[in-house]
């Protein structure tokens, strides 16, 4: 099998390095967006000789964000290219569709890689559905904010010192708006959901609040109360409807999430025969996600069928639990919200979802810190 | 696809009523060892009424123990006929035999049930195993002994009150050697060292310790240095060699393996590009165990492909590493094989496992509590 790989990346020099052992997969062409100031090996520099190349049968998408990816992934699996993709960003919002796009051309169009890095997530979620009815995915699906607030915690340092570090090792981004505000795990949701329950979904709707105006006295707060904080998506149905979230939850010390340390990942799947299957490893890192990568082109080079049935199921918002949340602000929260106070933390008891989007929108402080306390990690 | 149980014990009713849900595969016939006591629906009183019906293709065989197992599998085998066995005791020893029948005669031989119950284990061995070299397997792979050392620290009980509570639970057999003297988790390393690492290991050599001797003060001592103890089998290898033990581990209080309570398992892999993935799970328990023989004939029926090259390779056994044990014996250790001593534990270090072998040859002490400290749990 001849492919091309888009992006240069971490990832895509991973990808290529790994594919020097599998003489039956050989990479023929590599294109990055336009300029690449490095040397780069069997570089093309137009899309389109990628595109029109009929040796290659399969392309590696690990552009990272919508565009040009969106345009590339359309183009090759229009023109009957196999796709793999890394880019959750383009997947998460474009799912049905380059689904739908694959199976019009009878190609696959696959996304091991796109959460949860080296975690064969995806492909147990496909596995598991096929026997099991799957109610929920939750877990630590982002290795920066992990690695951040794993620092915290054991090294007692505040947030921007740790950010900073982490920036330094190369686990977070110049601008870490994408791990620590939840749009990366948000999007690791949305696509988890698309495969698990087959459902569509409103990431709009979910409660996301950001990680980063955790301060070191927040977590000696919890740690007292035996508590670890860690930040998790979250998300479940009933039948035809959802609730979801992507926010810092209180856990127990002795859950295994409590134990899940810097930049490793650890996600949950809830299935009706299986009860729950709980899977760790690397989220991110050079090797692993290419490996995830490998895995799908050795899934397309056997002829591995799509599982998808499509269209998704559109599924609606409705909180199916109540929860209860430690809310930090420096503003004044109405009493009847509240069960407790304890200095600056107002403990609300029983509150959906919903009545805490109401509760952050009345109270207008965009550093509150909400803290969810778990106590159902199965 | 048509079918027959054999055996109609705890695992084999679960695949029975979970296959009331799947229309495409249906089971015709039920055979348990002679004369039932109980009602048992399509029973039928002879084998050999399964294996000379063309309509059956698939037996699923969930007796236990070598015989008539042995027998049962390899006639149904040679029929040409797919088996899907839950039994470890059988597959264990032999493994390779039955891979090579079913290729002989172009059927399947899948046992994902057999180790780990529940967890996508085997699968995800042999997934892994397309793109990395494995070099390790590990974990807390026996329900029964992980429940007794829960409740002994958890509730200050004594071995043999939980046991006993284990047992009025349905969590242990009435003759519970199985499960706390190593064998259940030696059979499912071995096994789990032919898929992962495609290899012959000889069980004798691995250095396999009971449980059965551990006291609430030898709990109690090792938490006060921060560890819990946990029943662990580990294999790993190296080329063409290997090393393996079943004992008691002082795991870091703060691990996963640590935090994993009640009957549930954990189970490491290490591959080389991939590090290590961890899997948690029910291991054993009436709809997670049938879950996965379901989808093993959910496999079938979608006719993938076998991935074992046979024959086995024979590995030879050498200690890859040392390690330090803690041993707590009534009678007096050598001077030699001592770093310190605190009242009955003796801290031996970096003993390899062959010397902890001649140590407990020399000390002839049956009651002897070996404790490997780990410190490598990936």
């Amino acid at each position: 099998m001849k492919i091309a790989i888009l992006g240069y990346g971490t990832v895509g020099s991973g990808v290529y390095e790994l594919l020097e052992q599998h003489s039956h997969i050989q990479v023929k062409k590599i294109w990055n967006r336009p300029n690449p100031d490095k040397q780069i090996p069997l570089w093309c520099e137009d899309f389109k000789q990628i595109l029109l190349d009929e040796d290659i049968t399969c392309v590696v998408e690990t552009l990272n964000g919508i565009h040009p990816a969106y345009e590339c992934i359309t183009a090759c699996l229009k023109q009957g290219k196999h796709v793999v993709s890394a880019n959750k960003a383009v997947i998460a919002p474009y799912y049905e569709y380059f689904k739908q796009l694959a199976q019009d051309n009878q190609v696959s169009f696959l996304f091991e890689a796109s959460v949860a890095g080296g975690i064969p997530w995806i492909h147990h979620l496909e596995r598991a559905k096929k026997a099991n009815t799957i109610s929920r995915c939750y877990g630590i699906l982002n290795g920066t904010s992990n690695f951040i607030l794993t620092k915290m915690t054991q090294e007692e340092k505040n947030f921007e010192q740790v950010l900073t570090k982490a920036q330094e090792l190369g686990y977070a981004e110049a601008d870490p708006s994408a791990d620590i505000d939840g749009i990366d795990i948000l999007n690791k949701i949305n696509i988890s959901a698309s495969v698990a329950f087959n459902g569509k979904i409103n990431p709009e709707e979910l409660l996301t609040c950001s990680m980063r105006y955790i301060s070191q006295a927040d977590i000696s707060y919890f740690k007292q109360k035996g508590f670890t904080l860690k930040y998790l998506g979250d998300i479940q149905v009933k039948g035809e409807t959802y609730e979801g979230s992507v926010l810092l939850n209180a856990v127990d010390t002795h859950s295994l999430e409590g134990n899940v340390f810097d930049q490793y990942n650890l996600v949950s799947l809830v299935g009706s025969n299986i009860g729950t299957l709980k899977f760790f490893g690397q989220g991110a890192g050079k090797k692993a996600t290419a490996d995830a990568i490998v895995q799908n082109l050795l899934d397309i080079q056997e002829g591995k069928k799509d599982q998808q049935s499509l269209p998704l199921n559109q599924l609606q918002y409705r909180p199916l639990d109540s929860h209860a949340y430690v809310i930090k602000s420096s503003k004044k929260i109405p009493e009847q919200w509240i069960q407790a106070k304890d200095s600056h933390y107002y403990q609300t008891t029983y509150l959906t979802t919903v009545q805490v989007k109401e509760l952050l929108a009345y109270l207008d402080d965009p550093q509150a810190v909400v803290v969810r306390i778990m106590n159902n990690l199965g």
